[in-house]
């Protein structure tokens, strides 16, 4: 992962000149470099007692308080994150990087963190956009980052049951291919996918691209294990059950507050034979909405689904190589399928008949691979618009199919209104369920001189239209830092009273990544 | 409903000829009558300062403290709780019934609960069969059941998302013929559909014959509204987000411990055109669950997907009428469609390809029907048989795939060894999953002269034998009273811990449904 930008280093580029002429022409550009990574300002590593200590429960070769191990895992990939880093602003570093390897360290070090009123900051993929590795500092002796990396093993496949337990540092690429040599895949492909752990997308609930079929990763998790203040908690006996609450939705989403995840029991499915995509033109993002609400309220789901509204099919966002180039207009959707070549072809004739019924183009599968092929590459574009000075950021949230529209509008007219009529607001739903589905907004405009409260005032006006209009703050992207007063509004005092109550009883010195998640 | 029994009084008889014959043959008879409802010992009435202080709050019709109205609401349908009322013992009778009709007199009467120290068993169809109404009542200045009879409205309902609100009080058929008023259904139909409540559905996980095709009832919820001691705690304004724990998770499972639910948003369908069921005969039970993982791991599902051992084949128990009768052998499975004629049509075929391919036979529509029209008759014949001494008891756990076979053989060993040789224990999977099915066990045995032990120690041995082998003690009946030890065993002492501090922090005083739920 590169320092202060998204994904591989190699992959980091400036901008491509089309895309550079088009963005000058309707936002304005300047160069805006980032600092030399040897000049940002990081803590102060942990004393060398501590360090002693830690050393002696996972091993002298895996703590590490070298600049550049804690500059990569400082913060998240957020563009507040990364203005803060490229400004050469450290000072949510982690004072060192413990890599512990089993669950009995992670216990060790969770006690001795207590013992010690050290932060933990659980560390997968480093991938949130919600600031949810900036853990509180004031009040405690240091702060670690207990990196989940050598946590890297597909543990067990139960092929009867088709479950597999992960441990959680797997990244996706990794957790993929090791399934794949069983001939099995979890199918969760979020834009993240390529940094992102499988903890991580446990105790965030993220959701992934192929969710229409494959389902959020929430409802592929059947069993964890987690390492907590108090001991150890195992979950998930069964597929469901009606054993009180269901305390593995508890620990979803939990973000580290509650305890370290070091062992996740997923369903897996067959490695798909056939992985097809086709695209389809819809006058309006209203009628292409209503035509996905149609086929998820009928049963009939592709394995990927998503619209983009007129302004991100316009852009083409979802090709960065070809901004700027034609828009056919209207709006894109992408449907996929995976699975056996008489499966897909059922239900791509099912989908085909409904929405070609409904009044769309099919557009071939063309268009379709393309954005496949493009489907991680997003994030690099924002990254080489930050480069000219171009403040772009995504933020995410779901509601019923009856608010949809309304908070559509009101999130984008709070966009507009705080950060000017010279920025560009584009949206796609990717993820779609019988009751309603998620917004995802790309907002680029020109920063200013002072582009972080510049942001952060539009990302609140944004974050109160979705909450004040009754849509939750986020879909997909989890709560962490930045979410938490939305957070506090949406579930109400009863429901924050429950969070702290739980945080309470399982980590009562409060060392668990805190200032995260609870309100 | 009975007061000793289950369901219409005007339904409650005898057991038939040739069913008594056969058991008598098999098990052996006794003529074992109830007490007069008139001689069942009831608690003493709430104190008349108290019972002014609730009319005060619902109104003076809605508090009553007669007889028949307090014996109604004692305990629920297990049989052990039969068994003590049928010996004319009313101990955990509550000493008041009151009849709320709002949110806010719930608040109230909540309210007044905590000031008078006065434990609250909310009371939705009284259909419990794990003393999910049989509250502590030591240490408290009374007992009131919480009668939610008069939340009986469909609040709201939203075409657009699919979405309905639910008043908590509404039984199965109530709601289910508001609902097709709108040309709805929620699709909801456990055994205890006729007398069960909307309420009763969610904070005790329900699970219904048709949960196949329509789903769990937990997967039904997307919205509750709860009053509790803190105040009212709104959940749900998405089909699903990464807003931090699911806390509607928190609330479903949870027994009336931490609050009283008041309104329920649920999923609705449209009604089907058509419903239709078939029956399909297998060479062994083995054999049958396996077609049924196959369906489920190829996301070919009916509406009803339910399978019968060899011993429930032969005996028949789905068709209480025909006790007796002959039987094909083999196992029997119940395959149900509801929808559209073309989609019921499309399932059908499907599923009937891939049965066929593996071996079952077809039995046709008229088996199918007739368990459809039997389908809730069941627990009418277990009272029939209490009558002459059979006791006569179900329970249920769920398990994943690979554990099936071994938690059913070890279940049916420990019954059999805590009841001896001539017990008769039926099984049937009525809920299944990509993962795993779920196991409902019906046992019968001679009455011995202290039937509540005898069935105690045999319902201990089994939920042993459960939990130990890895199964959840609970698939849809949920804890109560009666499952606490093995809740416990289940989600270990980090898992209690965190049931306990919500419970404190919703309910410090402890007067919400106590004894129940929290082990």
């Amino acid at each position: 992962m590169h320092w202060s930008r998204w994904g591989d280093p190699a992959h980091a580029g400036p901008l491509a000149e089309s895309a550079h002429t088009l963005v000058d022409t309707f936002i304005g550009t300047s160069d805006t470099p980032a600092v030399d990574p040897a000049d940002v300002r990081l803590s102060a590593p942990l004393a060398p007692e501590l360090l002693a200590e830690l050393e002696a429960i996972v091993g002298s070769g895996h703590v590490l308080t070298d600049h550049e191990s804690r500059l990569l895992r400082t913060r998240g990939k957020s563009t507040p994150d990364l203005l803060r880093l490229r400004a050469g602003d450290g000072s949510d570093s982690p004072d060192a990087v413990v890599r512990p390897s089993t669950h009995d360290e992670v216990v060790a070090l969770i006690d001795w963190a207590v013992r010690r009123h050290v932060a933990v900051v659980p560390f997968g993929g480093g991938t949130s956009v919600v600031g949810g590795l900036a853990a509180k500092r004031d009040g405690y002796a240091g702060v670690i980052s207990l990196d989940l990396q050598r946590f890297d093993k597909l543990v067990e496949v139960d092929r009867t049951s088709m479950t597999a337990v992960l441990e959680p540092g797997l990244r996706g690429p990794a957790a993929e291919a090791l399934l794949a040599a069983e001939g099995l895949t979890l199918g969760h492909f979020p834009q993240s996918f390529q940094y992102a752990s499988i903890g991580g997308f446990a105790v965030t609930r993220s959701s992934g691209q192929s969710s229409a079929g494959y389902g959020r990763f929430d409802s592929l998790v059947v069993g964890l294990k987690v390492a907590t203040p108090q001991g150890t908690l195992e979950l998930g006996n069964s597929p469901a059950n009606a054993a009180g609450p269901d305390l593995r939705e508890v620990i979803m989403g939990s973000e580290g507050a509650f305890g370290v995840v070091t062992a996740v029991r997923v369903r897996v499915r067959p490695l798909p034979e056939v992985r097809t995509y086709e695209a389809w033109r819809w006058g309006s993002f209203t009628e292409g909405a209503a035509a996905m609400r149609t086929l998820a309220q009928a049963g009939v789901m592709p394995t990927v689904l998503r619209l983009s509204d007129e302004n991100e099919t316009a852009i083409n966002l979802a090709k960065p190589s070809e901004v700027g180039g034609e828009s056919a207009g209207g709006c894109l959707m992408i449907t996929g399928y995976e699975g056996t070549p008489a499966a897909v072809e059922a239900k791509r004739l099912a989908v085909t008949a409904i929405l070609g019924g409904l009044g769309g183009e099919n557009q071939g599968a063309d268009s379709g691979q393309a954005w496949s092929d493009g489907r991680f590459h997003g994030p690099y574009l924002r990254d080489s618009l930050l480069d000219v000075g171009v403040l772009v950021e995504t933020m995410e949230t779901v509601t019923f199919w009856s608010n949809l529209d309304h908070v559509y509008t009101s999130v984008k007219d709070a966009l507009v209104g705080a950060l000017g009529e010279a920025t560009l607001v584009l949206c796609h739903i990717s993820h779609v369920y019988e009751t309603g589905a998620s917004l995802y907004f790309t907002v680029a405009t020109k920063a200013s001189d002072e582009p972080l409260p510049q942001w952060l005032a539009a990302k609140a006006a944004a974050s109160d239209a979705m909450v004040h209009n009754g849509a939750s703050i986020t879909h997909h992207h989890a709560v962490g830092q930045d979410h938490k007063p939305w957070l506090a509004e949406e579930i109400g005092p009863v429901g924050v009273q429950i969070l702290r109550a739980v945080k309470a009883e399982l980590d009562p010195t409060g060392v668990l990544n805190p200032g995260v998640l609870i309100p």
